[in-house]
């Protein structure tokens, strides 16, 4: 079927360039020799982790417990989750997750370790347990190194756990010192830190100067986005999912409006100014949406957009736009090859 | 089961406020005599389309074809779908439906009514169409009383159409004199204007004072949101909708970080300050996001929530929450009393 047959709203991956992207990818950990562990909250769909597993992966990422369910069910069978895991029914899950494939967690607090403990011993699970720390995201981690290798300390005590290194999100500057300072704090211990794991698209480029840094998490760069693109991370030529969508109202000279809304494209800013980029048309500027509806000023179009036209648009946030739609179109060369639904969307 | 026990995130609906809200809207809209079409985009949940129903609306309105073609395989028999339906697959979808339900739509355009048009012809269908006005949303919609009539005629003209009457969003001061002007315009050529049709939950309370309007379209009423309580709308014993989160790491005195991110409570932010109200928590400011990750300031709060707590949010759009989540646990006095999946979620 050709592409211009499905209806749209419709997100669409040309899988010759995500198949680059993600060789490519793969290409560059190996030559650095650093474990590459692809983040699937950007996709959430197993055939595509799948495919960064045949290319290479050490394994997987998943953020939340339920996206790992799914992912386990499917076959990955090394999946790392690095979020704090707490409460007995998710710790139940957990564990009933880690007799079924390799699971790795993370903890940033006293409370997080004991509960990871407690389950571990109850299933009779030997459970790999890594560090979160803040490099700056000023998010969730430890905030010093000293509460690294404190928590560390603790993890390596606790029955059923096992200390598996440090995690942070996303890697920088900061990275390399705080791991040196806890390594330094551990070693009277004699606590290894044998895996560090660093994360993110921008800084995948660069992991290789995170000398700290044995593993990375690269997650949209499977996709792509206009976050990416207006970075200058990833060139047009790159950009494999673009939400396809129809002009269906002309109001006004200056304005049409895109049946893809908040629903379809996210409301994801990512700070940029806009919501996406029109590919057919680069200086219509997406101003608003709404959940059903795209504004679109094009009076800086020379050739405006008429009702009925089809345009495709390179969205702000990809991963946001994975967890929107049902499925995902995989073209090549303006084939449909397949529709793969998106497994592990709404995984909150 | 109570409520304590399912896992977070969670959306809750308290039925009973629910309930309470579907009921006091139908009971004004009958008061005063105007047809309720109450919008399902806001639960998109068949079952409760069918509550709305059996406490009095006319019928109800769907946002997308696919949101339409659901609500009716559930049953619902009366649908108005105030969108511009194009392209030939979509238009033979549309006259399918047609066939299994009592449908009307809206035009903004000669395009789209003549699509309109040759489509019910090919498949034998006398559909309503009613004429969009832009009422100052500048979103879609005819931009002037004139073109209203214009587009009016061509729809009566048209083989395949009835003209149903004019339709805006939202219902506002502009309603009147526009709606004035085109039945004006439309006398002498013997066109009736039968169905003026609002819409939003803020005017539905004032729907009563438009005095054109035939019809009201409520949506977000049903759940309420922290738009509507920020702006005095709805009050928080009416805000049936909470999406329930735990809070998973203090890693700072002052910053909490909840289990719900962009993901669950989404990233409208509506113009308001932040993305959710915490009603355990009325000092806190959820003042960011990532797609898992809510960043809560506990600086305010003269006792902070410990790792491990549960809290309710408020989130600030309840329509874009309903589209997050596979399902929506619906409780009464702590009890769950029902889950229902979202049907209709994902009809983008």
């Amino acid at each position: 079927m050709d592409i211009s047959q499905i209806d749209t709203p419709a997100a669409v991956v040309d899988l010759n360039l995500m198949q680059a992207n993600i060789l490519q990818m793969q290409q560059y950990m190996d030559e650095h020799g650093i474990a590459n562990r692809p983040h699937i909250k950007t996709h959430k769909i197993p055939e595509i982790a799948r495919l960064q597993v045949e290319a290479g992966a050490a394994g997987i990422t998943c953020q939340k417990l339920t996206e790992a369910e799914i992912m386990a069910a499917a076959g990955i069978q090394d999946i790392f989750l690095p979020y704090n895991v707490l409460g007995e029914s998710k710790l139940d899950r957990l564990m009933d997750l880690a007799h079924r494939a390799t699971i790795s967690v993370t903890a940033d607090s006293d409370f997080v370790a004991r509960g990871l403990s407690s389950a571990a011993v109850r299933s009779g699970i030997d459970l790999l347990v890594l560090v979160e720390f803040d490099s700056g995201l000023n998010r969730c981690g430890v905030q010093s190194p000293q509460e690294a290798a404190e928590l560390a300390r603790l993890i390596h005590r606790l029955p059923g756990l096992r200390f598996g290194g440090l995690m942070t999100y996303p890697s920088n500057e900061n990275l390399d010192p705080f791991v040196r300072e806890t390594k330094k704090n551990l070693q009277t211990d004699g606590i290894q830190v044998l895996c560090v794991s660093g994360g993110g698209t921008q800084s995948a480029r660069e992991a290789h100067t995170y000398l700290e840094a044995t593993e990375h998490r690269p997650g949209s760069y499977v996709y792509g986005d206009r976050y990416w693109l207006e970075h200058g991370v990833m060139p047009l030529e790159t950009c494999a999912l673009t939400v396809v969508s129809t002009i269906v109202s002309r109001p006004t000279p200056d304005r049409a409006i895109l049946d893809a809304g908040s629903k379809s494209l996210s409301s994801d800013t990512m700070g940029l100014d806009g919501y996406g980029f029109i590919i057919e048309y680069p200086q219509a500027k997406i101003y608003n949406l709404n959940e059903e509806h795209g504004y679109v000023d094009v009076s800086a179009c020379i050739q405006k957009p008429e009702i009925g036209e089809r345009v495709r648009v390179i969205p702000n946030h990809c991963c946001a736009v994975s967890n929107l739609f049902n499925q995902i179109v995989g073209s090549r060369q303006d084939q449909v090859e397949v529709v793969w639904p998106v497994a592990a969307r709404g995984a909150v």
